[in-house]
């Protein structure tokens, strides 16, 4: 293998790809050299931006004769710093966003080719100009692309019933390390032909080829939509209550989101023009959306299930939204919860799963452990009770100094992730291990199954040349 | 690495798993050494059955030391002589048999924890005893085993609503080829923790791993099932119509087959007992079910859309059947068509797919082309439209002689496939690569997709310990 020759790789690459291929100016360049949350710093000499797949391939071919990393990245919005340059310049970007088309919408079969750097707010239009929908979303999807989607196996607000992104991609099309192209867009339902290098590459965070296009599913367009907002005792009925409603409405549910009292007060206390759905006081809340497949179907759907609930004993009190607005502020009690907290002071902030049924216990009992082993901290849970993800977060006592979460946050992380480990769960529920979760993530997985994940990362790209630095412990 | 010494293996293995833990009696051995229908033959010194995982992974550890190879059998039902010894009995069978508990039925999550060793009739019955249901089954259920199921990512009948055992696999343990354990078992909805093992494990056919155990997804009961026959003009129609019920029904059709006219003639023809189910002709038939949530709830799913489908001249003529043994009556001539082709002479068959939007022609086309290419053929194609994976069945003329199929099925298959894969289809739709397809998968993969699986089987068996000469070409 050659010495890395970055600047001569550069010129050959400007060379074939154009100069709409590569950049290197220094202001062009700087956005793309953080993490959108300012956490991770690197540097780069360049951004290669092949405008389709035979560039990609004639660029990682190039890039692996001269010995040079690429760090393949979307929309820059990884939360885990996986889209983030080595700091020794030694890597340079390979952006995706000059392959941003949708090859084919197969209205017949309900799927779409996109490219990896189609944004996926682009894909829900297109998708609903077709008379589908594409049923995955998130707080980023003005900016992230389908192949950081891809590569990180994202999830989103639509996971409960359509799965996160690895359900949601039928085939796949990526340049592999050694600068072939897997050709894998044939969305074949039944396919036993070997290993499946779809899957490897799902979720592999760039780290084994570079996702280039996919072969996404489509669900039919939602005609209708209600929103209910409902006081429980605590999260084990909160469980019980999703599970009778999937049964009744035929699982119909798409959200299912789980709030403690604290959580919901903060909000009320800090977000302007936020005010409470119901009027008594409740230990926890859930916020319920069911999708109707008719114009005023949705309300029907859930209402009688609600009021047998209530008569059951689930639920203590519930109301329906009545209004598209007031739908809407529903929705804006449960997104503004990391705002209204930020607002009450410092936090340690934790995205993980266990196993479903074990999560109700979960959220309580180690919420009460943490606090006990943190006096003076308050820890509380919310989010996505159904799937088994919740956003678990302990927050400093009054008055605590500004470096609070610089002194105490790795402590408190590894009492979290430890607790999290013994309920069989896991230390990244969504969004990757990327640069952040490296070290937890080696400290916590049997050696046997690191030097497994390894021995695919040696054998697919045994010089190292995607992505460096990340993933693997 | 020691020279393979089988014998000294044999008795360490005895020693330490016991009289029970393996086998070398060859009457006990015969059965074991060949696929069920007598088409590859092995040899082999001994079968190794251990009694749980840690003595699966003891096992494993001791035949790496010994440098001997295993081959992993569950119930020795391979379509393509994935789970048979080689000939120079220079391996062990791994025999997953005594591995059969159901470790834990989750009736709340509706999940179960099976080992690979439980016989897939049986899993179905606990499901049942349960108020679930584990929506896969094949004609081998009462035999095949789960580890062989999820080794060969199987298929079936339900496949069309509730996928292929991939997506039914929510967690899975399996000994690597190191002699370590792959603890995987957690069924969590969301975990993005590098590189997807599991996914990597299901379709591998035992040559990565050996899979011990599985958390696998239940579906409610069913409660009642209509079964309906209808005559339509052609396979795109055949395809319309399904696309037009399952918007219809809520995705409540549950099957969805498809066969030409001469395939109903033959069945009529040789098969005792059988009446067509509608009085008038029809070039192509249907059999649907649909399943219903409560007891009288499937037929008035179906029979509003039937008649609207007819109205709007999807469907010639359509029938309900109107007790269940009307409705069997139907199934039987479904599963009656190999029996009865048989009867008719030799024929090569083929179990291919390809992108369901492309079947309804692929059917046609590849049958008269078959045709064309080999003269005095018959050539059709049946089965699962919806999964875009049909039974491909080229049909010797009268007065073949018996050697037939020897003379001309390689160059039948090897035609046949060729045409699989101009359409972007696979040449093994649900049997896997075993032996049988090994030459024609080789011949029809670009080499750097082959060298990528080269280097992932390198990557975790670099001796080649694990179900030698199997699935790679």
């Amino acid at each position: 293998m050659a010495n890395p020759q970055p600047a001569r790789l550069i010129d050959q690459l400007r060379e074939r790809l154009g100069p709409k291929g590569v950049v290197t100016d220094g202001d062009a360049l700087a956005p793309w050299l953080s993490d959108w949350r300012g956490r991770y710093h690197g540097t780069s000499p360049a951004i290669v931006a092949p405008a389709d797949t035979e560039e990609t391939a004639v660029a990682m071919a190039m890039a692996a004769a001269a010995g040079v990393p690429l760090v393949p990245q979307g929309g820059n919005t990884s939360m885990v710093g996986g889209a983030t340059p080595p700091a020794d310049g030694s890597a340079l970007i390979l952006s995706t966003r000059r392959m941003n088309r949708l090859r084919a919408l197969d209205a017949a079969a309900g799927t779409v080719i996109a490219e990896a750097g189609v944004i996926l707010s682009d894909l829900h239009d297109a998708a609903a100009s077709a008379g589908w929908r594409f049923p995955l979303s998130l707080a980023a999807k003005g900016s992230a692309t389908i192949g950081g989607l891809i590569s990180t196996n994202a999830g989103g607000t639509q996971v409960l019933r359509f799965g996160t992104m690895r359900a949601l991609v039928a085939g796949l099309e990526a340049v592999l390390p050694d600068g072939s192209v897997y050709h894998g867009l044939s969305a074949l339902k039944k396919d036993n032909r070997g290993y499946d290098l779809r899957h490897l590459l799902i979720g592999a965070e760039g780290t084994l080829g570079i996702v280039t296009a996919a072969t996404l599913t489509l669900v039919p367009a939602a005609a209708d939509r209600a929103v209910a907002w409902a006081g429980v005792p605590d999260p084990q009925t909160a469980l019980d209550l999703l599970r009778r409603l999937e049964s009744e409405t035929g699982d119909a549910i798409e959200s299912f989101e789980i709030l403690p009292a604290d959580s919901l007060a903060a909000v009320l206390r800090h977000i302007p023009g936020t005010r409470a759905p119901l009027a008594g006081e409740h230990g926890w809340h859930v916020l319920i959306e069911v999708v109707g497949k008719a114009a005023g179907g949705a309300r029907p759907l859930i209402e009688p299930s609600l009021v047998r609930a209530i008569e059951a004993g689930l639920i203590e009190d519930a109301v329906i939204a009545t209004s598209e607005a007031q739908a809407e502020a529903f929705w804006k009690l449960r997104e503004s919860i990391s705002e209204a907290e930020r607002a009450s002071g410092p936090a340690v902030q934790h995205d993980i799963s266990v196993p479903v049924a074990a999560m109700p216990r979960f959220m309580v009992e180690a919420a009460a452990a943490a606090e006990r082993a943190f006096p003076g901290t308050h820890a509380s849970a919310f989010g996505h009770l159904g799937d088994g993800n919740v956003h678990f977060h302990v927050r400093a006592g009054e008055g605590a100094p500004p470096d609070w979460v610089a002194r105490n946050g790795a402590a408190i992380s590894d009492f979290v992730y430890d607790l999290v480990d013994a309920a069989g769960g896991s230390l990244s529920a969504e969004h990757g291990i990327g640069q952040m979760k490296r070290k937890a993530f080696g400290r916590l997985t049997e050696p046997s199954r690191i030097a497994a994940l390894r021995a695919i990362k040696s054998a697919l790209d045994p010089h190292g040349l995607l992505n460096p630095g990340k993933l693997l412990p």
